[in-house]
């Protein structure tokens, strides 16, 4: 129906996450009409990130370079590390401005139903840098979720003894409201509950 | 927060149409972890259509080359033009395979509160193939809203007295509800009823 470079175009847009084939057609077709010198910025966006960004050597985030930006300012506090899931959950508590230690970035969570083991994760490697950066503290930042948990539990478990280990704290979102709050997370509300 | 690429990808998928920058995030995140193979082709198919991907001389229609795949192919009925708003109807139209005629895609419907009129669509276009071709009908397949609605009034004046003019059905969709139909296409549906 498409000619051969539309249809390709179609078929490369819907291998995107949460883009279907509607989508696709819709997205390929704006792309059609659009300015060749914006759908070419994109198409160049795209191959650049490829070209341009790895991984960081230190703790597994996006880094163009060896190193990715934070664990090349030597004002962060290499002795904290905060240990996440993904790069997008780097961004997400960069945002608060709460933190100024450094990251590790697992490349997942454990999950041995999909098959995701520990010695698939960064897991060995941040034991390694426990002890490299002599580290006091490791804030452990994966999901609330079943496999987050499971994560935090199993490396909670593997750093014993080794420095102070942390989780974050579960409860009520803040602007929440208690009505709506599910029971799991109510009941964390409540055992976190703090002295005021 | 991101490096400066990361951003650009960001911004860049955020230009496209129902993509906010949440979306564009998880895309660029999509985008990061994929294969390279898989990244590049989405840019190389963004990057051909660009290239290849021109408009027919006969019909303005999407084509790789001077006439679209349509207008090229000697068993169509020249004398018969369906008239779209866009290329993306044509490939609905053709669809059916009910319709063995060639398209006029006028880029457009009529709507001078957005300073769309009758010079900036291909109706002008239109009457010289009217000409050209020895029509003997022209079918208005713009979209039963209200500057589909316009534009098809305005063609068929212009139209008047050259050739059979007809307007693609409006009523109740195959497969809908009587109980759910809107009174505008109960409406229709009635006061184009016919025989059994």
């Amino acid at each position: 129906m498409y000619s051969p470079a539309v249809e390709n175009l179609i078929t490369q847009l819907a291998r995107l996450p949460g883009i279907g084939r509607r989508t696709a057609q819709r997205l390929a077709f704006y792309i059609l009409r659009s300015p060749p010198d914006q759908a070419l910025a994109l198409a160049d966006a795209i191959r650049e990130v490829k070209e341009k960004i790895g991984v960081c050597e230190e703790c597994f985030n996006l880094a163009e370079g060896p190193l990715c930006s934070i664990c090349a300012d030597a004002r962060r506090d290499r002795t904290v590390i905060c240990v996440v899931e993904d790069p997008s959950d780097v961004v997400a508590v960069e945002r608060t401005h709460e933190y100024h230690g450094v990251y590790h970035v697992l490349g997942g969570a454990l999950s041995p139903i999909d098959g995701v083991d520990p010695e698939h994760l960064r897991i060995a490697e941040l034991l390694r840098r426990v002890e490299a950066n002599a580290a006091v503290e490791v804030v452990l930042a994966t999901n609330p979720t079943m496999t987050g948990e499971a994560t935090a539990v199993y490396i909670a478990d593997r750093l014993r003894g080794r420095c102070r280990v942390t989780r974050l704290a579960s409860g009520l979102p803040v602007g929440g409201d208690l009505e709506y709050a599910d029971e799991v997370t109510l009941g964390r509300a409540f055992s976190g509950r703090r002295e005021m």
